[in-house]
Order: structure tokens, then sequence, then C-alpha cells
């Protein structure tokens, strides 16, 4: 296989660190809609500002897709309130709080919670000769603050949903702003493999995922034309992860009808974390 | 300097390969222009249909922006003409373009117009550790068919402006289609710090370009907090290629106050392709 052809494609929540009891960006997000609703109680009128002052995070349960909630609300939800600031402004945050924010089960830290069967397999396609990339359905720049460090994936193979930029000229030259909007497609279903021709132009050989977000993405490997692999991870072990199916129903269908490998956390892994 | 922070982005139009009487993807437009009038005479009341079919190069050299012409307004024909067809059709079809179409004036292929010191620079580059990406104006997919072959960079890094895509969902799995519609921002002027921010996430240490398009990139390096370099590729050898500074006043102005290095092709160069 020529090694242009080595194209690995990751999902990362629920793939490569855990997505429960919800998505880690969503703990970010409710600090933000916080901070910004102590500095404007008027916001306090929006039923998510209201829940993350109020720490509800049962509110915030409802609006993950697995749940079924809907995927665009959310990623509104998550973007809309870091927009407006400037880019490098929003890395730092971000990194700050992936520094120091801990699972509310586990006490660990969100970016110490990566699979490492999972971190192990990314490496060993990046010693042979792979480029691994991450497709997220979360937010991208969000995910590359730590990328390099938990997985050794650079910035620049992380594709994932993203706000929109735009430039401002400033004395000091060109500075990245966040602007309000999502940008289209968000990276989830039909959407990632456009992601991919964007960000890499080459169909995916491996591809890994554990929900119906990476259906798309799953198949897409198998029309590499090359020798392929894909892989759905199901979320089985209740004892030392979480046990669900939900919102992974149609990708588990399709993996046993179109022979796609099914890793099981609890039968196939001997360490989770 | 860490190999992370090694980011060095070119310009490919005018700065990489030749670009003038006008852009090589505008010849490729042409023909497709041209087939789709034979196809359906009807869109011969549009101009630029018309003016393809006629062979009139003058319309299609007022629409470039060096000679004052509308970018958007560029771009949309570019695009447009094909727009529907599926990606894996359209990369086909600009592929057999470059492999057979040749320059007017030099009578070579316009893959092997490419300037000399440009790919040496780009392979010293990739030599001592650099991550080299080129950042066009002209569209991302068409250059993507060739760079590999002609400067050795990877599909994943040719950054470009877009049409948008869509995933179709058939019997045979996931297929991307080129719908109608330009991506926003274009791959120029303050365009181009957003699209790096998205394909890379980092800012370069080193940019190169040869217009008022690049003007952002260019001093989007010097803001990298690293030792960087600008340069600017000044056409100036009407006897080996073309002299014509219209569209790169504003850039050569700024490398002027701001001590950017400007690289003369008649006297820096001793072979130009």
């Amino acid at each position: 296989m020529p090694e242009t052809e080595r194209i690995a494609i990751l999902d990362n929540d629920g793939t490569m660190w855990v997505e429960k009891p919800m998505y880690v960006q969503l703990f970010f997000v409710m600090d933000r809609l916080k901070q910004m609703a102590e500095a404007d109680p008027a916001l306090l009128d929006q039923p998510h500002f209201k829940a993350a002052t109020k720490g509800d995070l049962t509110y915030f349960f409802g609006l993950d897709p697995h749940a079924g909630g809907d995927f665009k609300e959310l990623m509104k939800t998550v973007f809309d309130s870091h927009a407006g600031m400037s880019q490098d402004d929003f890395m730092l945050m971000a990194k700050e709080f992936l520094e120091t924010a801990k699972h509310p089960r586990f006490g660990m830290l969100y970016k110490d919670l990566t699979y490492k069967p999972m971190v192990e397999l990314a490496h060993y396609l990046d010693d042979n000769g792979f480029k691994v990339f991450l497709a997220s359905g979360g937010g991208m720049s969000f995910l590359r603050t730590v990328s390099e460090e938990i997985y050794n994936i650079p910035k620049e193979r992380v594709i994932g949903s993203n706000i929109s930029f735009e430039t401002r000229m400033t004395d000091e030259g060109p500075v990245i702003f966040r602007k309000k909007g999502l940008v289209d497609p968000l990276d989830d279903g039909p959407g990632k493999p456009v992601n991919i021709e964007l960000h890499i132009g080459r169909k995916p050989i491996l591809a890994a995922g554990n929900s119906d977000g990476d259906l798309h993405m799953l198949w897409l490997a198998r029309k590499s034309g090359q020798r392929s692999l894909s892989l759905l991870l199901r979320h089985d072990d209740a004892k030392h992860e979480y046990a669900y199916d939900e919102g992974s129903e149609k990708t588990l269908q399709m993996a046993k009808e179109r022979g796609w490998i099914v890793i099981s956390m609890k039968d196939d892994w001997k360490k989770v974390f």
C-alpha cells in the first residue's frame, strides 16, 4: 500500500475519549455560559444560560443527539457561546479548561480519559506510515488544543465542526476572530465525507467511530478502492466506562449487515483508560 | 525551531507556476463552458459561454483581479461550470486537462511551467522538517490533482478556494458531489488567514506570494511569534516570463515599508522554468 493512500480517520467523542455523562465540550460551554450570565443577568431569560448557572446537567443531557437531541441546535449553543472573541483567546480558554477540569465520575482530567487501546492503535498506525486524522463531530479548535499532547496528532490533522472565522486587520496585522454562525456542514453524518474531502482530498482506508454520526465515514472507507477497515466501537462496559447503544443503532445494524468490525470495550479491551 | 512550528505556505498562481496570459484554471473552465454550450446552445445567451465558444480570451482577461476584475464573480464562473458533477468525475477531468493542455506562448504543458527556484525552495524546506502547504486563490481540488506530482506536496496540504460539496447516499455508499455556491471566504486576501486557521491551526513562519491577494498571509507570518520570512515574488522578466506589477501594488509598497523580501525574477533567478 503506497504511503499516500495510508489515511486513517478516527472519530473523537466516544471513540478516542469519553463522551459520557455528556460531551466534554459541553462542560466547557457550561462554564462559559455561567460566566456570561454573571456579566449580564438578562441572559438568564434563555434556558441554556439558566441551566448552566444552576448547574442543571439534565438540560444539557437532553441536547445530546444520542439522547434524541438536535445536533444543530446543540452546536449552535456550543459555538455561539464563544462567538466574537479572537481565536487566540478562545484557544487559551479551551486549553486552560482541559488542563484543569475533572470528570464528575472518574475524578480525572478529561484529557486523561482517552481510551488506551485506541491511542495505541493511533500510534501503531503512525509508526507504520499512516497519516492519522481525527474527525470530530465536536469543535475542531477545542480538540486541537490537546490533540498533539494526548494523541500525537498534529493540529492540521484535526477535522471537526466549526464556527466561522473572519480576519480583522489591526495596526499589528491580521487577527482571526470567531464569528456567529455554524459552518455548513457540521462534521457529523453526511458532513463527515464532505469535510474529509475538504481537509484531505482522499478516502480513508481505515475509519473508526462509535455512533450513527460516523456511519457515512465508516462506509466511505469501504469505497477507497483499497483494502480497508471500518471499526465500530461499542460501549458495553458499564463497570469501567458506560454501556449504551442509544444513537448507534443504525450503525450497529449496518456493521452486522456489511461485516464491519465491532469492538466490544468489555470483551476486547484489557484496559479502558 | 521545533518541527511543529515549521509551517511554510506558498501561494500557487504567479508564485509557484505561471499565471499569464491568464490563470491556468480559466483555460480549463473555457473548455468546459464550450462543451456545455455545445450541449445546450441556449447557454450562449450568457456572455461567458459565448466568449468561451468563440475563444475570446479578452473577455476572460477582463475577469482577472490583476486587471481590475471582480474575484468573486470570476470564481463563480469558474466553480459553477463544474457544479452538479461528482467530485471523482471532476478530478478526472481536471487531471486530463493538466496532462494535455499547453500554454499558448511557451508550448509546454501548464503543469511543467512551475518556477524552478520556488520548487527547489519547497523541496529544501521539506528536507528541513518543514510542512509545506499551498494556499491558492484558485480552486483547491484543481490544484490537488497535480500537487504531488509537480511539487511533492500532498493533497491534504493544498488549501484553496472552494465550491461546496454534499454527500449523496447511493446503494454503493456515500458519494461526494459538487454543489453550486462558493464557500465563504474565498482563499484570497483576508480569506487566506481564515483558511490557514481552518486547515492548519497555526501561523506560518514562512509565507510566499506575488500579489495583493497574498498581503494578509504574508503579514500573518510576521505574527507567528517566531523568526519568520515573508517573500514577495516580483514579475519583472518579460523575456523569460512576464513583467507586471498590476494587482501587486499594495503588497510591493507594504514589503518596502516593512522589510519583507522581494524576489526579482530577472535579477535573482538563473532559470525560470
